[in-house]
């Protein structure tokens, strides 16, 4: 079977795609672009990836990296779909992963996570960086608020159905909600709740420690 | 067969959404949502997507409407595959779709034009919003700029297989480029001809003539 290669950043939203790759059993090398020390935007990895960012996956027979995360961890759950399923098969319930997926990536990781430690990205002036990455956390808020209010049913997963793509990715938020020093469990009991069945799977774990992450709560 | 209800915003980025269930064929109505009347943050609005944002398709039988772009047109064409197939079959193939789209939506939409248009959304001091929105512009122009170099080996479409999902999205992007008043053609001339062959589409240009707005080159 072909290898992939997994371009990633520990703890970056890269780690859903690699808990996507673990629980589908998908053969893959993991190669390390450590964004913290700025190896992201170095010209190696440019040549790889013209957008400096994590996740890439190198597909083999394909010239050119897939980026972008939704577009990953969909390609993977789609193509092995046979080992683990993912995505659910009718085309709402996929939608509604998607419906997630954007929310999640464009919103949460973007303008909020994206505001509060790249606030750059928004604004030159590096005196007015503060007053964006002020603004970022309480946007990161109301949205971990809006995740909380979507899980209150007792549902161990995002979808209603059972474990999808989804799930990796709110596992990373909320490891993220912990860095920046949120209160995770005591004011999102049912994200808790979620979150620690989500890492109790091998495959998470596993995830976890070759990235030499931890997430305790 | 069911009927769609989509709600719109005259020019918004529904209207990649409206384009794609003219091609499709499947049977929907349409539902004005004025943005700039500020009709997406009424009560009533509200009460059927909390978010306060367009597009949003109401499907039969489904009690919550489906939201954000990506997940909408991913969700029309996948149903109405037998129609019109603007989401390749072939895993790789629809993966370069979303990886298109979260670029296009969570970027180039989200992070360039939400900047330009919604600075608010990144910063709460008024004072500032004038240079989150100098920024914003330049995010802009260089997107527009790797647009253009992804289309110069004379293809019609964003993906050399042909017209996709993505189209729509990229024509709603070319006129909101000549909106704020980039000089679209001399600039972007491969980009430009696609968006001409597009423009050409009957169900195009029945979508923009339903919304009551055009594009003129």
């Amino acid at each position: 079977m072909d290898t992939y290669r997994l371009y990633f950043s520990p703890g970056a939203c890269s780690l859903a795609a690699h808990i996507v790759l673990e629980e589908t059993g998908a053969p893959f090398e993991l190669l390390a672009v450590p964004v913290a020390e700025g190896a992201n935007l170095q010209p190696d990895y440019l040549a790889v990836n013209p957008k400096g960012r994590v996740p890439a996956l190198a597909i083999p027979g394909e010239s050119r990296v897939l980026t972008e995360l939704p577009a990953i961890v969909t390609f993977i759950a789609r193509r092995h779909y046979q080992t683990l399923a993912m995505l659910p098969k009718a085309p709402l319930g996929e939608a509604r992963c998607h419906e997630w997926f954007a929310w999640l990536a464009g919103w949460v990781h973007g303008v909020g996570f994206g505001g509060l430690w790249r606030p750059a990205r928004f604004v030159a002036e590096v005196s007015l960086h503060a007053a964006v990455s002020a603004h970022a956390r309480q946007t990161i808020e109301t949205a971990f608020a809006q995740i909380e209010s979507k899980l209150p049913d007792g549902r161990s997963y995002a979808l209603p159905c059972g474990y999808t793509i989804v799930d990796p990715f709110l596992l990373v938020l909320y490891r993220w909600g912990m860095r920046i020093g949120l209160p995770m469990g005591d004011t999102y009991p049912a994200w808790t709740a979620s979150a620690r069945r989500v890492l109790e799977r091998p495959a998470v774990q596993r995830a976890l420690h070759s990235e030499g992450i931890s997430l305790e709560f």
